[in-house]
This record gives C-alpha cells, structure tokens and sequence, in this order.
C-alpha cells in the first residue's frame, strides 16, 4: 500500500499542474538509497518577498550582537529599540500578582474571556481616556499590544487599499501593508504604490497634505515615534478634514500620547470634531507602565466609521478579532485594571515622568554640543540630525566609539536619512553614562 | 483655509474616482445646519463579506444568554465552548506569582522579550516534546496560542493558496482561509473552492486520501476538534505520504495531544518520517494546564520545510512572526516554563487526567442511553449522534429541555450535520448534574 502510495506519488509529480525542479529532481534519484528530499510545491506568497533585509529591531539586535562578540569587554548601552526598563509600580504588580495567584483557586480561576477583553477593563479605559471624547465601551477592544492589533486591522483591511504613512515612521505599517499586498516591490528607496508623507524638519514634521493624493488608509502616529514630533491642534484638525474630504481611514497611533506635555497637542485623535467618522486608534500599556512584556494594548473602533458600501468597521473587527484573536493574558488583563484606577494611575504617570527626565538630559546634550536635535519633548525618543552622513554609517560609529546602540533613521523610511533616534527608555545611570561617552566623542563638535 | 479645504471636498467627492452613493448624498445636504455625516469611500474587504453569520462561540453565547433572559431560574450547565474550568495546578501558579513580582524589581524586571519566545522555554518545548522526533528549539514559535497562530501563518500563506480541511472540524481554519482570500464565496453547505475531506463514521473520521484532489495547504487536526476522532499512525503515515507527494503544506492542530491513550495514535505528526519536510505542528498549554485565560501556544516550522523555490518557511514565518507579534506575555511564559518541569509536568498530566474521567462519564452516560457515541477517550469531546435531526435544532432542543449548552455538529462544517459536540472541560458536580438531565430528558431512547 505504501508503495503503490509512492507509485502514484511519482505519477502526480510528473503529471503536476506545475511540476518544480526541486519535484522533478527527486525522480532522479528514486533509484538510490537516501531518503527521497522533498521540497513542497507551494508558491511562496510574493509580497513578504518584497520586504528589505529583516525587521529593523531584530537587524539592529544582530549587530549589536557582533559588536560585542568583537569587543567582548565592551560595556554597551542601549538608546535602541524602545524598550522599557523600570521596574512596573508596585500597585500593578499587586494586581497582576493577585491575578495569577486567583487562577489557582475555584474562585479565581477563568478561561476564556471575551476576545475584546474584559467588560470591566474596557469600561476603564473608556472612562480614564475616551469617555469625554464621545467614544463608548463597546468600541474599545483591548488586545496583546498595538503592533499585534496593526496586524489585525491589515487583515481586516485586504490586499486592495492604497495606503499612505508618515515618513519616517514606526516600520510596522508600511512592512504590514507590504505583505498584506498592498504595495508594489521596493525601488530601492520605498516600496511601490505607497505613499510617502514626508515628515521633516523642513515642514514640521507635518505633511503639505494640499499636495498629498486620496489613499484609502493614512497611518500617522503621534507623538511620532521616530521623531518625537507630537501633532497640534491644528494640524490634526487638518489632517481629520483631509480624511472626511477623501473619505479616508485614518489609523491613528497614540501609544506615546501620555508623554505629551504641550497642551496645544490633543492626546487622542477624537479631540478632532468628526474624528469618530474617519479614525481608528490604537494605543498600549508598554510605553506608560513598562508592559513591553507583559503585553497589553487597545484599539478604539468608533461605531459611526463605515465602509463606502455604509457597513460599521467596528463588525468587521469584531469578526476579526473573535476569528484569529483569543483574548489578551487575564494576568496582563487584571495590570491594566490597576493601571487605571487612581493609585495604579499615579505611579503609572511617575514612571512616564520618570522617561521623559531621561529625554531632556539626552536632548540638552545633543543641544549642547551643537547638534540639531527634534522630539524629546513629548515623546520619550529623541531625533538627531547628522546632515549629510547615512545614519547607518552614524549607527555603526556611535555604536564603534561610543558602544552606544541608536536606531538609524534610515530605518523608518527615507524620510529618516540623516538622523538617528536616541530612546530615552533606560535607568537613569545608562543615560549619564550614555551622556558623558557622547561628549567624549562628539563633545568639540562645535 | 477650512473652508477651502471642504471645497476641495465636495469637488473630490464628486470627481472621486469611485464616488459612492453615501459621498454624494452628503452633497445634498450641505445647506442644512446639521453637520455633515461622513461615510468612507473605502471598499469593505470582500472577503470577510463572504464569512456566514458570526464566528460559531459567540453565536452559541448569545443563544445561551438569550435563553437565561427567558429562564432566568434555569442553572445552565455548559458542555458547550472547550473552556478549561479547574484552578491551574499550584507548582505553575507559583511560577506565574514569581514572575509577576519580579517585574516590580530592578533585577526581575524584563521588557521585551523575543518574538520567537524565550530561549529557555523554546528548549524546554522542544527537549519535553519535540527532541525526540527530531525538531530543534529554533523551529519552535512560542506565542499567545494556536488559535492565532493559525491567523499569523495564514497572513504568511497569502491569498493564492488552495485549502483542503477535515470536515467537521474547528471553524478557524475555514474562516481564516476565507478572511485571507482562499476561498470563493459560501455556496449554501460551504465555501466554493475549499476541499471538505468529510470525516464521518463511515469512513472511521479519516478522508479517502484516493479520492482527494492536490491543495496547497492541508489543515489536519488530531486528535480531532470536535470529533474527538485520533488518527492512527497508518492513517497520519498516508497522510504524509499524500502530502509529500503532492508537494502540500500540512498544517498539524495537535491541541489536545495529551488526551490520547491510544498507543497506536501520535502525539505528534513528526512521528512520521518525512512529516518535517510537508508539515507545520501548532499546539497549545490552554487544554493541558488550564491557560485558555493565560494565553500560550506554540507553532513549530522545521528547517527543512520549504516552498516551491527553495525559501525555507520558517524564514518566512520568522518575518511574521517579528513584524506583527511582539512575543508572548513574559509571565504566561514563566508558567509554561513551569508546566514543563518534571512537578509542573506531573501536575499538568493529571489536571488532563480528570477531564479524560469526564469524557469518560459523558461517553458511557449517552452509550448507556442507546445513542451512537464517537470520541471521548482519546481527546476531551464527546461526538454524539442525531442521525436525521439538524445540529441546532437538536442544540436548541438540548438547551430547552435540560438547560445544557452543547455545540451544534454543522457549526463545524457541514459533515457535522446530525451531531452534537459535549465538551469534557467542567466540574465533576456539573457534569455529574448534566448527566442526570440527560438521562431524565432521554434516558428512555431504547
């Protein structure tokens, strides 16, 4: 049985509808005694076939993996991903210790909770963040973290959108919308059909939407990360106009909205008038109470967002997020209740004034030493320009001299040529180090 | 400048290049004082369009709630949804505490972790369950479940695949492959374009192999969700063979693989020589320690899987991986670490032990009562037969008569038509009490 198996095996192979090399290879050597190799004859989906080189923090981790590995001694810190350091505030951990000890007993045990999170946690963060901007509970629809949720709403979304982002910006949306299809390849600066809404000093960080075509989505991230530019009134009332004249989506990413200290600089996309109609936001816990572990964000789908067909977002993402989602961790569930009530709040707000200190100290220094530096004000990540260099070429000889891991710009789109971004996520004592081995180095700039 | 702007609106609106009947009927109204309402003049995914009704578990939720609004005395029992409901053995919960207070500690602290999962857990994964049948910890994904493992390879795939699954079987790997774009639309009994390898007692759960057409993908899930179905060595040894053949993908649901006694059933599809180079293995803790709430899995992509051109999937599945997942929650890592060592595991086992008892109550109790009963001893759901009464009558009937929610056979596909599925996973005292209203309700079937 097994032989006629493999008899017809052959045949098929043969007789394929699109027989591969590697298939036919194998009849060659049926006749031999090693094990016959198969390769599968299933199409590789072309569009991760056009994304660059890895995903930028993985590529950014390997070379700093080398770097040590070539000077084992080296004492490195790292500016580089933003990746928090501080021990969570004992309220939180309170709770989440109370969770998983609860999951040990009759009383405290659940399983499945509902794929949009827990009622009670979705009412909290309704009532601490979005009660006052018109948006309900039920529109809230907690998650394992906003990259995830960005995953999430692409495949809601489909191949057949055209999409524009800001440039530079967090390389999740354009690499999701790449292999969801919704792009062309990469021309050796961007990738084909995407629009690109330069975000530079020049313009403020802000793109001349006057000059900006309709796409169906607009990624725009505020406070920007890599830029640290947090989006004004006036600027995102635009930009909400430009989507209720193109009848565009907005997916608008707060996840660094607690870190704004300009009041001028609305916190949530709904502070725009008519935003419920043309925005999606999504936002997180990693950035304000150190859950970049723990895993625990949120995506707000407002009920009056509608396709042009007139059906509700909001259905589409609940099918998505009961289909292929199961729920956020009950543990990390029960620390973003802590977060949200009073106490849990304040320690929460501390330990975000606590990172925004470390980004006025790496700001001053770069000022200081005469560099031109954008962001660190309402954001934790500081902008460096290093005006006609490749911030590739800036990475590796911070990273030389300074054994200082920073992010490219480059590695945020094009737009980021020139700078790198210094995170102001680290203890207190890495960024006085990080300050003096900067000054040692690029100290008599000017 | 506002005012501008919605001029250009209107004129974009009606030179749009696809101007939907919502954009314009905003035209007529922009003399009255209420403000415009906004619809978008983006195209809903056709895909998600073509899903039926809403994912099966929160449709028979609802049912459930709305038959306790109409009985609201009634004490509803659940053999509905698999949700694990006995407290998480002690040795794991502890783990789970620990890591949970040490992220309030300088030295306990942790932020992101990998993607793939931590090193130590890949390991422990692969030295527990895999090692011997050949795999390697760097093929192992740990994530926050097979579920939307199952979303994530997906996104991998593409939309130019062709899908062939078990029929009835768990209803993500339909609906995911539909969302994707695999699929035509639903033809009434199913989704045109998709292979139902009907398994039914008449062909002992396993598909005529002879008689299957090649698909790129295959999903297989063993033992089977919701038949409760085990396939045999020779049966998974043809399978392989099928696949190698034809040069397809098996994608291998081994979710309840600790539920089998029967020796001559694998735990694992890389029991069968040459499985590593036509298939991917998915599995989870949430039916082994009770983390349905906790949120762990695992996918496991070997090396030497590859597409047709050569590109080793895990590389592929490695970018997904990386780009739209951010790792699983660090403390429902801590417990799955724990449920691998020689305490946890033991512990483990015997949590797995009493819903198999429950199986066994169920299974003997419908024998007893004269129905055809599949299932049950190799896996944690009971497959009762109907034969000529629809699944959700027969669900309706179950819920308004004994007050008990099972799930309706065709909510698996149309080869569950005529069973029910009863779910092992509850207390001993509720399964006990649902006994006693089945035999009162049908206890005189002979």
């Amino acid at each position: 049985m097994v032989a006629t198996q493999f008899a017809s095996a052959r045949l098929q192979l043969v007789a394929g509808r699109r027989p591969q090399q590697q298939a036919r290879r194998t009849l060659s050597v049926q006749c031999v005694a090693a094990p016959e190799q198969v390769t599968t004859r299933v199409q590789r989906n072309k569009n991760i076939g056009k994304l660059q080189a890895g995903y930028l923090f993985p590529e950014i981790a390997r070379r700093r993996r080398a770097h040590q590995e070539a000077k084992p001694d080296a004492k490195i810190i790292s500016l580089g991903i933003g990746d928090t350091t501080e021990p969570i505030p004992p309220f939180i951990v309170e709770a989440m210790k109370k969770a998983s000890e609860g999951l040990g007993t009759l009383e405290g045990y659940s399983g499945y909770g509902a794929e949009q999170g827990k009622g009670e946690l979705r009412e909290a963060v309704c009532k601490r963040l979005y009660e006052k901007v018109g948006r309900k509970p039920s529109e809230i629809f907690v998650s394992d973290g906003s990259k995830c949720d960005i995953g999430r709403l692409q495949l809601m979304f489909g191949a057949d959108m055209t999409v524009a982002l800001q440039d530079p910006a967090y390389p999740v949306y354009v690499d999701s919308s790449v292999i969801m299809g919704m792009t062309g390849g990469h021309n050796g600066t961007g990738f084909e059909g995407v629009q690109y809404m330069v975000c530079r000093p020049e313009n403020d960080f802000f793109p001349d939407l006057s000059k900006a075509p309709r796409t169906d989505l607009i990624f725009f991230c505020s406070p920007n990360n890599p830029t640290g530019a947090a989006a004004t009134r006036a600027q995102l009332t635009s930009l909400v106009e430009f989507a209720r004249a193109n009848g565009s989506i907005i997916v608008y990413d707060a996840a660094y909205a607690l870190y704004i200290s300009d009041d001028n600089c609305p916190k949530s996309i709904y502070e725009i008038p008519g935003a419920e109609e043309v925005a999606i936001e999504t936002c997180s816990f990693s950035k304000y109470a150190g859950f970049t572990g723990v895993r625990l964000g949120w995506t707000v789908v407002p009920e009056q967002l509608r396709y042009a067909d007139g059906t509700p977002l909001i259905q589409d993402f609940n099918r998505i997020m009961t289909t292929v989602f199961n729920g956020a961790s009950i543990i990390a569930q029960a620390g973003g209740l802590a977060c949200l009530q009073d106490e849990g709040w304040a320690q929460m707000l501390q330990l975000v004034e606590f990172y925004k200190e470390n980004a006025a100290i790496l700001r001053k220094t770069f000022q200081e030493m005469g560099f031109t530096v954008y962001g660190g004000e309402n954001a934790p990540y500081v902008w460096v320009g290093f005006p006609g260099q490749k911030s590739w070429d800036v990475f590796a000889e911070v990273l030389e001299k300074c054994d200082i891991v920073t992010t490219p710009g480059s590695g945020f789109g094009p737009g980021g040529e020139g700078f790198v971004r210094a995170s102001a996520f680290g203890h207190r004592e890495s960024v006085l180090e990080a300050v003096e081995r900067f000054k040692a180095v690029y100290g008599n700039k000017q």
